[in-house]
């Protein structure tokens, strides 16, 4: 069966199927041939140029992708990525979330969270030679290597951040192999325009997630502000409206199947060119491991905040990111069940060694070295799960924040350790105002003792001295449990004053306090320390082997007519493609597009699928306005949701999706389930994008929600 | 929502979706002009004709339906209905239900179970006036108008069978409007010829019965034998093969999508024509009261049969049994949630009605005392239910059973109680002989236990005093399971001999006997003949008013143009359409065809999914002969099984699937999930009926099981 499975998925990858690849914009040019023919109308040349529409109309929110749709900083993004702002601006008196949002003139537009961003690219630089060059051996000493790296990104970034006003980071690609300098305009002042019914926005809910057919209208409205000089400014209401150097028309007529689309965005993080290896550990023991764990995890929140209504509040985002986080892995196992990935893997791994073996022989010996590095990193991988979930507990992670600020803040800047330098500590002291609304002692007691009970489960070859000693010699379950009561007895960690006042006390203060929380985190820090070190130490070698590996494969691909995309690592990507639907199993077809009619289909009256009476009426009237199109059954409706090949992942939510023109025909929200494992191995008959199309966001501000004004800024085209 | 839905069906109902009907043969010359628009390439005045091919090829099984398929007797039907005698011949060292069988020669064949029939229908003749004249005024007195029908039917019956070797029935229509009269030659001697492993016949199991996609090779091969006068005879080696008048030409190229298809067959029962409030009473008590019921009766019978497997293996047929109900009851349910039934009902009448009280007034009169009658029958529906359910207990049906058949035994044979005449008695000796197969008396007492609890719930108005009586008065829990102690520790019916001397024993000794539940049946025959002739009254004031309301349904259609079908009731029907793919809900679409590669995909290697490595390696080596075409992704395979919007029920099993020129393209096995409410209101939309292709019943036999002599017998048509 399985030998079977993966001849199948060979032959369809060389077939009409998917197109793999979130390429940088400068591949795009290598790729123009392959462009057009699937159906790019502008010039393929200049597709990729930053400086030009549309790229620059392409922005970042940090953690999604959104776009510049007016000439006076309209932004379009996903409803789920505008949530935070929406949440923000919604009370009980007045609940945005459920009800709704429509600013009709730019006085009446809400600020955003405070941590709301529009990040506008200004420059990406290869700054692969400046990294690469004159480095220490990683094989003889890692650690070194990796600091050197560490110093010199350091160094880039704070430089390009010295006007103000940027963001600056090192990316990286292909595990060293490449580096670029991206500088981002930082815009913190981010207003709420328009965002549709929690009903429209989040239609489906949890239930629908990663699901298809949909209907969701996962779409809002922000707008950028700036200083009247033009610059980024924080909030203030002597703010005007920035002016993007271009923005995108919105398509009234939208595509239909096979139609060409493209995506510009950000997608976070794949692991597609792991070595089998490393997929194998996905397989076999990071994903059943994980899902065991969260699933009790689970257990253990419900039961610690049953009948306690306010301690569920408390941990419902928690719940909510731990059950997304399951999905995930159980996408990822199940979309693993459908074919041997790791026969796979190893089979283009022995093409690439053959081939390595006469043109390239360095690339051979880093392929082994990496295996030995991965067999490595495997003897303590129980106990850095577990350490892993030990640092997601609310006093536990505390405790060692604020000592290891104390740490590094007694260093230099540049030297102090990524994550805890002068500009994170905004964001730090963000954090710790804001534990008192998502932790409570009784839940986050019954979790550090269900860590600390798996911990002592692990053999002696793993278990962390400093953690024994903490627990007392030969800790047995009843020593844990009298020492996790005089913590949570004793702690003063649940104070916020007490928490801020600790923030700058200074390390000498968090070493000589009486917190039982501080203490632990005092006798750990050494542990943490060591362990960070072994890692960095084994990061620094990897930057000499992953690289020659990568540089290898790209090579053998080369030598094959053929372009290799970098994994994603939240830097700029495009991805092209076509509409397609796609079939799940024999017999059974996924159309590529949803109607309004699917919406009445699935509507309950309540819960996740509770469409307002408002939509239902306009549906039920057939006021389609100028967006309907043909169904497959012949009639007229609004296309709601629509699928295609493109090649996506977290982070890519909010992107525009541009047809042939490079108009708005769509926004990327989600992929569907057999999409989730593709984030380690590409399976182009079943991986799916799914996009809210621009009619049926048109046609809900249009009929539904009298968004006239919004309608009257942007431009559309037919 | 409820408004829009029945809108949305009213209009799917005139348009081009699905053709409901199972018309009776005579009715298809006044549908030829609809007939030859679908396609059928034959003279469409002919095809009714039950002396023609190809609807003389057309056999019924008793239970099931089957056809001919070659000159000398050869009968093709599903592999489920030849269950029964795959299993009678499959020994622990020859397990035909698993490793499949195949007779290389006619002596090979092995003979049926001892109730396996072919019956050929011989005549079917109006007897609508002879049963409709003259008879008692049904609404002074329904139990003298019952029994009049009754014995008119039984005359009828008994002179039919007269000349030996014919099973006769008379068949009612339209509640009444019409009788006809069906003349069936029985063939006795209908013997094993092939039938592929379980791991083909039954492939998806319980998992994927009522399912689409659908992979199952649901087909076997039979052979009728008669004496070597040419006439019926029990079993012997010196009969013969049966030659057919006509039999069927197999297609090797099959059908598409969008194909002509017909149907010829003997559904068993539909309530198509029932009023709303009959329709209403069916959503709102009967199936979720069953529902229940059931669930808790598999549940007395799991808890009780738990770690013994003797037990459990008694009730497997059982469980198997009233799951299956289960998930009818439960299709049931969920198809009516879709839409509102009722008032789709209440519209249809309204209009009838409206016709009817200015054409037909007598129809407006039957209608409204059907609603009365229906209101009756409500006032005992509870307790009812109760009964029915006391009745499949086995010790407490088998007393009944011998009390009844003593009782009628001193009957003159026509005025016996239908199903206890002299042409019954096989039949139930065979059921009594078979008890100890099926029976436990833990399980059998805990079964009693439950439903006389539930009994002993019901209000005062609906108590039978009998039972009340055998109970003790005021009956507690506490008295019924002493009751119960003393009936299973007394009770000799668990012996065989004693059952059978039973059964010729006469009614005084049953009535004198000391067997505790002997002298249940005793106690509890009153109550069982009183509510039998209530029962009868009422069937007699329906007999006065369904016929009437039925033809004015009749004479309301043919006013605009429309042909009227009966219900289903076991009787000859074709029905007609085409191959056609549905779409579940908005962007879902079910592809009409399933190819071989589906069977790799759903290959589990054990359960319900553990397709042979025999099959497995042909598909792997794309050795698919002849039989192949091509799929929607463009590649070659064969087809496994096909959708089509013809209208069958439960009976219809086996069926012959014709194409436009008659030839046999596959068989009718099953209906979707969603056709399951298609009993009470045909949804042309959802409404699909699932075949297994003659392609892959042609490749299975030839490149699988090396089925020469069978794919030599059979004509196959290119």
């Amino acid at each position: 069966m399985r030998i079977l499975s993966v001849a199948l998925l060979a032959a369809l990858s060389s077939s009409v199927y998917a197109v793999e690849g979130m390429w940088q914009p400068h591949q795009l040019k290598a790729l123009a041939e392959d462009i057009e023919a699937k159906g790019l109308a502008l010039d393929p040349q200049k597709i990729g140029d930053l400086q030009s529409h549309p790229l620059n109309a392409v922005v970042g929110l940090g953690f999604c992708t959104a776009s510049f749709v007016s000439p006076t900083g309209l932004v379009v993004t996903n409803h789920h990525c505008a949530y935070g702002t929406i949440q923000y601006n919604s009370k009980p008196e007045r609940n945005l979330l459920r009800d709704g949002f429509l600013a009709k003139t730019f006085g009446e537009e809400l600020p955003g969270e405070p941590n709301a961003r529009v990040y506008v690219t200004e420059s990406i630089t290869d700054v692969s030679s400046k990294l690469r060059k004159g480095l220490p051996d990683g094989a003889k000493n890692g650690l070194a290597r990796f600091r050197a790296i560490d110093e010199r990104q350091k160094a880039l970034v704070k430089d390009c951040e010295k006007a103000g006003g940027y963001r600056c980071d090192v990316y990286v690609f292909h595990g060293g192999a490449s580096y670029f300098l991206v500088k981002l305009m930082e815009i913190r002042d981010v207003r709420l325009v328009y965002n549709p019914t929690e009903a429209v926005g989040k239609f489906g809910g949890d239930t629908d997630n990663w699901i298809w057919p949909r209907h969701t209208g996962d779409f809002s409205f922000l707008r950028a502000y700036v200083g009247p000089d033009g610059k980024p400014a924080d909030y203030s209401t002597s703010n005007v409206p920035y002016r993007p150097k271009s923005f995108l028309k919105i398509s009234q007529t939208g595509v239909s199947d096979g139609d060409f689309v493209m995506i510009a965005g950000y997608p976070g993080r794949t692991n597609r060119y792991r070595l089998s290896d490393e997929v194998n550990d996905a397989i076999s023991f990071t994903y059943p491991t994980q899902i065991a764990r969260v699933r009790e995890i689970l257990d253990v929140i419900a039961s610690n905040s049953k009948d306690r209504p306010d301690a569920a509040i408390k941990y419902a985002a928690t719940v909510a990111s731990l059950n997304n986080g399951l999905k995930n892995f159980e996408g990822n196992r199940d979309g693993f069940a459908k074919f041997d990935a790791v026969a796979l893997k190893q089979n283009e791994e022995q093409k690439i060694l053959a081939w390595a073996e006469k043109n390239k022989p360095a690339g051979v010996t880093a392929y082994r070295d990496l295996k030995a590095l991965i067999t490595e990193v495997r003897a303590t991988r129980e106990r850095d799960q577990i350490l892993g979930y030990l640092n997601q507990s609310g006093i536990t992670t505390t405790a060692r924040t604020l000592y290891r600020i104390n740490i590094e803040r007694e260093k230099p800047d540049a030297k102090r350790e990524y994550g805890f330098q002068t500009r994170d500590e905004a964001r730090i002291e963000g954090g710790l105002r804001q534990l008192d609304k998502r932790w409570d002692p009784k839940v986050d007691r019954a979790l550090m003792e269900y860590v600390l009970n798996r911990y002592l489960m692990l053999p002696e070859t793993q278990r962390v001295p400093e953690l024994d000693r903490w627990l007392g010699v030969n800790g047995s379950e009843n020593q844990l449990k009298s020492k996790l009561d005089s913590l949570f007895a004793q702690s003063k960690l649940g104070d916020l004053d007490t928490r801020l006042q600790l923030f700058r006390a200074g390390r000498k203060a968090i070493e000589s306090a009486s917190d039982p929380a501080l203490q632990m985190a005092v006798a750990l820090m050494p542990a943490t320390l060591r362990i960070e070190q072994e890692n960095k130490t084994r990061a620094g070698r990897e930057t000499m082997l992953r690289p020659v590996w990568m540089d290898t494969r790209i090579a053998y691909a080369s030598s094959i007519g053929k372009q290799v995309y970098p994994d994603a690592n939240n830097s700029l990507r495009v991805t092209y493609g076509n509409v397609m639907g796609y079939a799940p199993k024999d017999g059974l077809q996924m159309l590529p597009f949803t109607y309004l009619e699917g919406i009445v289909e699935k509507h309950t009256g309540s819960g996740e699928f509770d469409a307002t009476k408002a939509q239902l009426d306009v549906i039920s009237a057939k006021r389609f306005g100028p967006y309907s199109s043909r169904t497959p059954t012949g009639t007229q409706s609004v296309p709601v949701n629509f699928l295609s090949d493109l090649d996506i992942t977290g982070g890519n939510s909010g992107s525009p999706t541009l047809n042939s023109k490079g108009e708005l025909v769509g926004l990327a929200f989600d992929g569907n389930y057999e999409a989730i494992s593709s984030g380690w191995v590409f399976n182009p008959k079943l991986t799916r994008t799914i996009h809210v199309d621009s009619r049926y966001m048109l046609w809900l501000m249009d009929e539904v929600d009298q968004a006239d004004n919004l309608l009257k800024e942007m431009v559309l085209e037919q």
